[in-house]
């Protein structure tokens, strides 16, 4: 049998993943969470689109996560942040020492609630945990079993929830993905979260239009000159974080003209040259990840980071405070607060 | 010469009321602060439309505030609420012993205000003081001189500063406009201001399509049934609070039911069954009177109000947050909040 890896996850990104590391000759187990998942593939065979046209076969796409991750060297977890912890319950008593688990990505203190988990569900395994920055393609399905990959993201960071394990981690990532870089530690790539910027507000700002199933380019029409002008006083907040943790990290603008080659002298100017979004489309529905994943992952964990780091974050916690009015949900309670996490040890196991 | 009376702004209401009491046999001075507003009027004529068809003459239109208000036994305020203390501070050194002072609507502790503001400016007349729940009519104009009068509203209540002076203030009232009641105190005004409910949070969750300067009807396309859920949410604040003051009030949905013969078994449906509501468009600016005098005179006043009886006003609160990080602009510090205004004094005042 070829080399195993387990993805774990039937979203977007987790059949893009299976399919594409199943045209590199890999054996890929495919797992989803309930048996409608599994079923609505009607055979194992991917028909991958975009920057790669193939057919992949896919080795295992089942509900049994003993059996998906098994033997598997290399697991990739793809689902929103905000199911990690189920993630987590789930695969706990069936990991095995050396087993490589990567969160695909993090998004804030992923690792820390991802192995907080697995410890309180009697996880004995000396594993090697670790998470991305972001996920390393932008793609989208319009049906399952069909990944359409538009671009593979360059110069993805990983880091290590133990930063000694770091490098190894990277170096196994690589032998797939080709160009992702090592992070200092998981404050920059936990901080690097960038859906926490373009995520929760404008949809946020938008809610009426989205409630009503209009169609509308969300980078384009939704982030208008004043969201775009919030977003950037919103990523100042994030910037003053990580600065105030000894990292200097890149502002949206920044990331934007570094990934993407945008160009503009504002976020609003960059997001319209912003050729990768010129036809994303706002959310179908208001029970989006935009808010679910990023508001719980993003806003509440780097919120609480910044509180212990003496940063006001003004227009975030207004964001979280917003969402839970709107979707009658306590953000706060429910996301990655310094009730679940204990923010500070994560400070003092990362600062330099 | 006739009985004369002031009416100070030239807004929509102003300029419906002026051309109102003209009609009645008044002799109406007309305020306008500024120069151009005083010359954006062809001559003193007013046509005016809807449920009146005829031309009135407004017997003067004028930025000299001591030559509008001298001699008129009764001044009309009908400027947005946030200008209250600029009009006072005009006036205060004009006004005479005898006067009678409406402001038509007061919002929330209106009077409170323009009583301060009129003693911290050296007004010693002794006058009377009192303010309306709403302005009396439902109006627009289209152009100047061309008040268009939709509704005149029934039961619109009145309140004296004093409340020894209400029944007279009422009365007085009453000769021009016919179908006013007197108010326990002003707290019953001031907790009454719908404008609270209606304004802010819608306009703050259609912000970007406002901006977009898109044409929609606000209450029945911008008030989804998520806003519509929200205002109910929003609403039970104001409830709660004047509950805890001793009053009684109909809800928003009730309100509609008694003002607009609306029937709906929410307040999604009741707005879409609102007939006065049908046509009304969204602002065409987001700068707007729905967001600077709502907030300011509005929730900022009921937040404070709220805090001093022991009442949490989540939603009122968030509104004013996320209004202040929109706009720019701290809406609790220039609002109508407990450092301007005494607002333990003013329960005490009020509370039977």
């Amino acid at each position: 049998m070829n080399k195993k890896i387990a993805v774990i996850s039937t979203g977007n990104g987790g059949q893009a993943i299976a399919a594409f590391i199943a045209l590199k000759g890999y054996y890929v187990s495919l797992y989803a969470r309930e048996k409608e998942r599994v079923d609505m593939f009607a055979n194992n065979l991917f028909h991958i689109k975009g920057i790669i046209n193939d057919v992949a076969s896919i080795g295992l796409i089942s509900c049994d996560m003993e059996e998906v991750i098994k033997d598997a060297y290399l697991i990739l977890v793809t689902t929103p942040a905000q199911y990690h912890f189920a993630v987590a319950k789930e695969m706990a008593l069936y990991l095995k020492t050396g087993q490589v688990v990567v969160l695909n990505p993090g998004r804030t203190f992923g690792t820390y609630e991802f192995n907080q988990v697995l410890e309180q569900n009697g996880c004995n395994a000396d594993i090697l945990l670790g998470e991305a920055d972001t996920l390393v393609f932008t793609c989208r399905c319009d049906k399952p079993g069909n990944p359409h990959i538009y671009e593979i993201k360059k110069k993805v960071k990983i880091a290590g929830h133990k930063k000694a394990y770091t490098k190894e981690i990277t170096d196994i990532m690589n032998e797939i993905f080709h160009d992702m870089e090592s992070a200092p530690s998981v404050l920059h790539t936990g901080l690097s979260n960038i859906g926490v910027i373009f995520h929760p507000l404008p949809t946020l700002m938008n809610i009426t239009r989205i409630e009503a199933k209009e169609v509308f380019r969300y980078y384009i029409d939704g982030i208008s000159p004043l969201v775009a002008n919030i977003l950037e006083e919103l990523d100042k907040e994030r910037l003053e974080t990580a600065r105030k943790a000894g990292i200097e990290l890149l502002s949206v603008c920044e990331w934007l003209k570094e990934r993407y080659g945008s160009t503009g002298n504002n976020l609003y100017e960059c997001i319209q040259n912003t050729h990768a979004y010129s036809s994303v489309l706002a959310p179908f529905d208001i029970d989006t990840r935009y808010i679910h994943e990023d508001v719980q992952t993003g806003c509440v964990p780097i919120s609480c980071l910044a509180k212990e780091m003496g940063v006001k974050t003004k227009i975030m916690d207004s964001a979280i405070s917003w969402a839970s009015i709107i979707y009658k949900k306590d953000f706060y309670e429910c996301g990655r607060n310094n009730k679940k996490l204990d923010i500070r040890k994560i400070i003092d196991d990362n600062l330099k």
